[in-house]
Formats: structure tokens, C-alpha cells, sequence
């Protein structure tokens, strides 16, 4: 038995879903998962389907009679996935090690479907644990006059690992537009703020000054302007005017880790689609 | 342009979705809301669609079609609706006033799609603000010996006012199975406490006692069986050691309204489907 | 038996809390609530406490007292109430009835410890609900022309009734510095928006345009710059891709009404302490 | 400069935060941290305190002197610690990887005052987690044969180690009265439901049968009546009618691991005070 999932969308219009879910039937296909959600105000489409069929089906041969007799003439964006398909996973980080070591455990313990072929960092700090969780790690200094040097090498170690998206776990360095550009998307960031509130540097400490009551992290595909990327996934925590700004960083931590786990968990089980800098959750 | 709401559930096997979606789309129905579960365990296939037609249609004929040519042949229990139609809401109260406060606040401002014949109560104390929103007030006293006869004047009510669906806004009493069998999973309770924890009297006493760090409401439909029936929503509040009884009814209050609210929404929305015991929430 | 709430704030320095306690102990007091706060980056010192006398207590002497032997030597700010003694509130509304629904409901159930002379308006709409309530209803248009003349009359009907403080319940009007003078951190504000997020007008437009998972609602007092007084309380709910902007807006008043029932609530019991902008909330 | 905490309970009189205070400051000590509450129902007085000493100060002496002077006389049980004492910590495991994969992980990040001289499990599948972080294994199966026999092994490496508390971290076997009765409240258990609700074997099975909408995590400490003990801290998750066991399962995992290390954090801050099976925590 095969399984696969399609991300569709296009202009809205009449019979769809109809004409989508008939492809599948008379292919004798099941359909498990079907969630659909129209933009009324662009007139966009937007669907997420998964379905099983008993025989052997050749991906690529289903894949040309969808693009041929439906894909085509609605014009959709669409990508048709193999379910057991793993994705391929790098991380990059710097010093802090917390969002480091959760992603590492659930990664151990069976929770997240992919493979961890590099971590790259651009301080030595954390090496110690990619070691412990036997996982290369690259060490590449970043600094203004290196940084076109540091950019080349990241994007040979990735396209040499065949890596399919980035999780910047704390990661503190801006991403230059040129790894940007190969990774549309699929480049995974956390920050540790209620975005749009406190985008930038030092989110706790602007949050300490305002005295807000409540904190948050937001993770967010990265894109050319700086935490203004399409948003995956947001939580917050209680605090309360006792709390000093290392304390801010401490719960935020929790925070920070949780959010960003749930985001990777939602890209590489492929219920995410970006339009329009926004992120579409499929549940 | 009328719109309808199909809700399906029946056992599960290939090519309803695909069916069901022709059916509307050669009518010239364009499906604007679908969303689909399957229950494997049971083998039980769920759905909730919402179509709109540009031609003026007939909903006994489109119902009787449906019958036909599907519904009979999947062993579908369904109903369609006309999205326009607005339920009549039956209230009950005892003494406690704040959720009837809130869902009349919420009716006069508009929230609620619903009307509103009449108010039922054992006691007298809320009649002057059913009075205030020109809701009738019947005060209907129930003790042991007068239990069969309160039961007989709430049905000739209910029924004479032609009464979609009944909510318990802290209603003191227990709901004799006259009145359930004649409004099956069209009675919305709310109970004070998160369950399956603190059923019966004094949960907030007993959440006291325990010691619990959180306390809960429950808004569920009335069955035989007290405080069992399937669940529809629930939410919780923080408290401390530092709160008294008397601060855990009074934050209850707020969950209480805010939750029974919550529930009457899904109702009126048709967003509700129950089966074995479980309430599927479409979003 | 009398009770009275204490409130301090003064420099930091050691003996403070051994030489309030002891005073209050040595006329025979007993103290029932403690609870304090050192803000050690600018070394401040913060307390609220509660405390009973068996014997009859004369308010003004003991605040005599207390300001010749302690406040005085120590430097504090400080304010000493009978917790006995009830606010005087006036609302302000424009057109959204939720929260004064919420607020009146509230209010006549016994969960606000104040008297409610006045509701001012600078629309008509919601005359009736006061009138449902039995307020006083005060409709004073505002606008660039007549601005003053509003102000003037704001000020005397506030001043006529002896209010303590002012509740913006969605009123749309900035409120001139002539009455935030006369009310220095006695008017509340909510705000529709999780601050600092989205300050200023259409919070839901803005947040509907960025994508965010998780609205907020931000209760404050009102200062010389928009949005930007200190906040008392704040709340959030999720949302999903799928909410239209009316259906933030639906789910706003929710939060919104909660958010500043809270903040009312905590005002009323001298729970809040406010310097440098911030809100010390005593719990 | 030196750091105590001060932890007491005892029966409700006046004088006790005066005379407490005055203890501190005719010392030369400044109080920096006071929370205190009257349990009014059984007449009980709590109270947490930190002061600091520029002197040297012997705790012994203090301890001796305190006890003399105050504690006798009002009754109190009374618990003095230095600030700056790190707890020794035995973890327990079974096969569950998350909870021990999340504590070893903020251990390594410093994010706990603690040392952890042993883990403990009644199977080996966990122990090459404990290698990585370089901390000592201990297998010691349990089975009905051999019960007392593991007691005695647990009790000879608890006491050899100097353990001052043991977290269960999803450790699958019931705490025998021996190892209770020599760590009294200091047993942290963490349960994967939230308690009372789904107490013994397969919550999240139970959850999912009810239909519940929210799901939980307890952390408490272990006494003899199972899942009983005094609540520590407990947190929630909400699910809908679309996750399956397994999702519960995963979701709880996330759950699990932040309630617990919440409940390990107030238990090493010398937070917590237990009496009449409530956890009263300080903030």
C-alpha cells in the first residue's frame, strides 16, 4: 500500500474538489485526509489531501496525469509527496544550546520524521553535543569580511548533503539572501517574541521595559526581510512584573523549544503552505 | 443564492467524498467548506460540507435526490440544512445569573443565531432579567412530588413554542429522560469543573480539597446518564493555593459563560456531530 | 472589626517590612495579606498589605501616624484605604455593547465592588442598553469643533458625581490630557490588540495581514501617549489561517471583555500599583 | 554576603510577620523576598522568606537561635536553608526516553541548581542516554519475587549517594512505603493526566474514550496512595475529536516533560511547602 499527500492552490473556481477527489477514486485510491479552505477575499483555493490506493502506483506516472488533466487547466501550485518519504535536515546554531538539545532528543526518540546529516555553527561552543548525539558538525566563522566565504561553504555543505530544509535553532546571524533564495520556504526560524511585537534583538528585554504580561515565541519561514517572514506557529507564557529579564530568558527558553519543535513537526509532515507571506496550517 | 449544510457519518469506504462532491458540483453547487474525518477504529467515515447554489433550489427535492442516489446505498445518517435558518432557543436557569446574563448580552448584541421564546425556571429570582430583555418568563417550581407534572408543562412549552434546542444556563435540576428522549443531543448543559474530574455536586469544593493548580468547565449534551453525555467544549483557568472557595466560583464564572457560549455557537452553526458518546467539533 | 489595604513604594533599603509590620502589630493589628516586590535594578522597594483591627480604628489618625513614623523617614509613596469603601466608575462606550453588556451584567450580579452613576456617550446607540440597566446615560457628542466643550462637559458631570475612575469600554475617542490629568492612572483602557502589537487603529485588519496564530487583547491605563500607558492585564486566543477578519473581530470580544473585566476587577481591589510605566499586580 | 530561605507553617496568630521580620533585621539581615498566606479555613499560617547577610552568619547558630526564640513559641514547623546549597537529585526511568532526555538536557545548560550522582532504572534500554551525559546507570530490576530485594538496592545507593530528592521520570513501577517513608515529599512523580481525572494505567486511553477536548499533565509527590499525593504543578493541551491515541500520546509527551521540570525547578528553589496533602507553592 502506497500513500501520498497533495498540497494544492489556485484560483478559486467551481468543481475541485469534485474533479480532484474523482482522479483519485477512479484510480481506485482512497482518500484518508482531505482539508480544503478558501481565501474568499484573493478568490484562492487552497487544499491538502491524503490518500492511500492498495496497488503499486508509480509516483511519477501519477504525477504527470495530474499535472496533464487537472493541474493544468485550473493552474494550480501544486506538490504530490511520497508519505514515507524522509526529509533531510539540517541545523544551524550558535550558542545556545537549549533549542539544540530538545530537537536532538526528539530526534532520538523516534518523534520527528527525518534525517540530521550536519549541523553547522559558526562558534565551536555546542560541538560537544553534536558529538554526544553523533551528528557531523561544521564549524564555519562568520564575520563581515568572511561572510561571501562562510555563505559558499554553507551552500556546498548543504546541496553535498542533499539537504532539503534548515531549522536555524537559535541561530544568530542574519541569512543571506543568497541561501535564502535555494531554500524558499524551507528555511525554519525561531524567535523569541510574540512577533510582530519585539522584532529584532533583544526581544526580552524590550518586553521586560514595556511590562507586558505575557511573552511569546514565534516560529516562521525565513524570507528576504527580517522577522517578517510567513508565521508557522506562535505560543506564549504567563509572567508577571516579579520577574527579572533573566527570568524572561529562562521561561522563554521552554517557549522558544516548544514552538519550534511544533513548527518543524508541521513542515515535515507537510501541513504547511505559503501564499501571500502567510502560512496555511493543516491539522 | 442559497447555501446548505451537509452532515454525514457513516461506515467508511472508498469514493464518498468523490460522490458526494459530483453530486453537489452537477447541480451546478459549488462547495465552499469540506472537512472529512475517519474514525479507523470504528470504521467510521465523518463530514461537513457546505455548498452554495446560484439557482433558487428546492431543498425537500435536493434532500430527496440525496436520499436516492446516496445516502441509501453508503448507509449514511445525515441532515442537510439551509444555512439561513435560524433555531429556537429554549433557556433554562435556577439562580445563578451570569450565564444568562452573557448569552442575552450576546443575543441583544447579536451574536447568536438564534430567537429566543422563552426562559424556564424553578425559580423566580431571574424573571426580572428576562424582563429586562423581554424574554417570557415562566416560572415553573419542581419538587419531588411535582416532579411529573413540571416535566408535563415544560413539554407542552417546548413543544408549543416549537423549540429547536434547549440549554441549561445552571439549571439545579435533573433532566428527567422524557424531556432528553424528546431532545436527543439538543440539550447543551455546562458543568462547573473539568470533566471526567469533579462530576456531581460541589465540584469546586472538591477541586479545593484536591488541591488541583487548574480548574475547568465542561459544556456537553444532556444524556441519561448525569454529567456523562459527549462532551462539546472545555476550557481551563490557573489558581493557587492562595484561592479560596469562594474565588474558584467566582473565577468559574467566567469559564462557565465563556464555554457555554462557545457550545451554543457550535450548535447554531451546525459545527456539532455526535456519535458513540463523542461530539466531532468541525472548525 | 476594620480592614485596611496598604499600598507602598519607596527607595530600597533594609527594616522596612520589620518596621511596617511592627507597627501595625503594636496597635493591634493583624495582618492578613502581605505581599511584596524588590525591583533591584532601580532599587525599589514595593508592598500591598491587608491588615484587620479588632478595635475601631480611626482611618485618618492611623494615617497620621503612619506617615509621621514611617512614610516620611523611608521616603514612600504610599495610600492607605478601608477596604470597606466602595469606587465610584464611570463607563464610557461609543457603539460595541460587549463590553458594557459584560460589565453591567457583572455589576448587577455582585461581582463589582462599585457604584455606577454615570455612563457617557458620544453616540446615542447604547442608551438603551443603560436605560435596560438603570444608569444614568449621558450622550455628549464629540467632535473637532466642539472637542473643549465636550472636555468641559466630561470633567463636570465626573466631577458632580464624585468619580474614582473611568472605564473605556471601546470608547473611539482619544481622551484629552485635561481628564487623564485629572485622573492620573484611574482610567482604563482595552485595547484590541496583544501591545505592544499592533497599536492604533484596526488591530484584527493588521493582524489578519500578518498571519499571526494567536490574537490578543491588552487592558492599560490610559497616559498622554496612545496605547502606550501601563498595562494592567492581557489575554490571548488562537486563530488559524481559516478566520476571516469578522471572525477575529467575533472572537475579539471575547477576550476583550474578560481582558477588562479583569483589569477592573483587579483596580477595584487595590490590587495594582503603577511607577515607571509599569503595573505591579499583587495577586 | 550570604543567602537563607526561610520556610514556615504553623497555627494562625498575630504578631508572627513582625516578629519574624524584626528577627531578621536586628541580625543586620535584609529581607528580599516575603510571600505569606493565611490558610483561614484551618486556621494555619505559611510563610516563605529570603533574606540576605552582609556578615558572616552561621546557619547553625541562626538555625539554633530561630528556634529558641520563635519557633517554639508559635508552634511552628520551620525548615532554614542556605541559598546557594545544591540538592543531590536520583532520577528514575523505565523506558520512556522524553522526560529523561529533557532533564539531562537542561542539566547540561545549567538550567537546574542541581547534581545528579545516579539514575536508576528497572530496565536497560535507557542506558546509553545516561552514558552520553556521562552520568552513573544503575539496573536494579523489579519483578514480584524480587521487590524488597531492589528496595534494599535502591535504599543502599540513595543513601550512599546522599540523595536529597528522586524524580520519577515516567518510572513504571509503584514506589514502594520503604523508599516513601525515607523521602517524605520529596518524591516527585510526574502523571500523565490531568489528576483527579484518568488516575492509574492508561490515561490517555481513557481520555480518548470520554472524548475529552483537553488533555493533561500532574506533577505531585509520591505518598502512599497512588496518584493522590499533593499537585505540584499541572498543565494542559487541547486535542480534537481528530487525534488518534497515538497523537495523545505524542502531544502528552511535550506536556509531560514541561510540567515536570516545572515541578523540579519550585522543588530545588525551596519553593513548595506541603500540609493536608496540598502543595502550597511560592511565586
Amino acid at each position: 500500500m502506497s500513500r501520498f499527500i497533495l498540497l494544492i492552490h489556485c484560483p478559486d473556481t467551481a468543481g475541485i474538489i469534485s474533479n480532484v477527489t474523482s482522479f483519485i477514486y477512479s484510480r481506485r485510491g482512497n482518500i484518508v485526509y482531505i482539508d480544503q479552505y478558501v481565501d474568499v477575499e484573493n478568490r484562492i483555493f487552497v487544499m491538502r489531501l491524503e490518500c492511500e490506493f492498495q496497488d503499486a502506483i508509480n509516483l511519477q506516472k501519477l504525477k504527470e496525469e495530474f499535472s496533464e488533466k487537472l493541474a493544468l487547466s485550473y493552474q494550480m501550485f501544486w506538490r504530490m509527496y511520497s508519505a514515507e518519504n524522509k526529509l533531510k535536515m539540517a541545523i544551524f546554531v550558535s550558542k545556545y544550546d537549549h533549542c539544540l538539545y530538545d530537537i536532538l532528543g526528539r530526534y532520538k526518540a523516534g518523534e520527528l520524521p527525518v534525517t540530521i546529516p550536519l549541523i553547522i555553527s559558526n562558534h565551536k561552543d555546542l560541538g560537544h553535543i553534536a558529538e554526544k548525539f553523533d551528528i557531523p558538525f561544521h564549524h564555519i566563522p562568520v564575520s563581515r569580511t568572511i561572510k561571501a566565504d562562510a555563505e559558499k561553504k554553507h551552500l556546498e555543505l548543504l546541496s553535498q548533503e542533499k539537504i532539503d530544509f534548515i531549522v536555524l535553532a537559535r541561530y544568530m546571524q542574519i541569512i543571506p539572501d543568497g541561501i535564502i533564495k535555494a531554500f524558499p520556504n524551507r528555511i525554519i526560524n525561531i524567535h523569541h517574541s510574540f512577533l510582530p511585537a519585539f522584532a529584532g534583538a533583544k526581544p526580552y528585554h524590550s518586553a521586560y521595559k514595556r511590562g507586558v504580561k505575557i511573552i511569546g515565541a514565534t516560529s516562521h519561514y525565513v524570507t528576504a526581510e527580517l522577522d517578517e517572514g510567513p508565521i508557522i506557529e506562535q505560543d506564549i507564557a504567563r509572567i508577571s512584573h516579579s520577574h527579572s529579564i533573566k527570568d524572561l530568558i529562562l521561561k522563554g527558553r521552554d517557549l522558544e523549544k516548544i514552538v519550534l519543535a511544533r513548527a518543524i513537526k508541521l513542515h515535515t509532515d507537510r501541513k504547511t503552505l505559503v501564499y501571500n507571506n502567510k502560512t496555511i496550517i493543516f491539522t
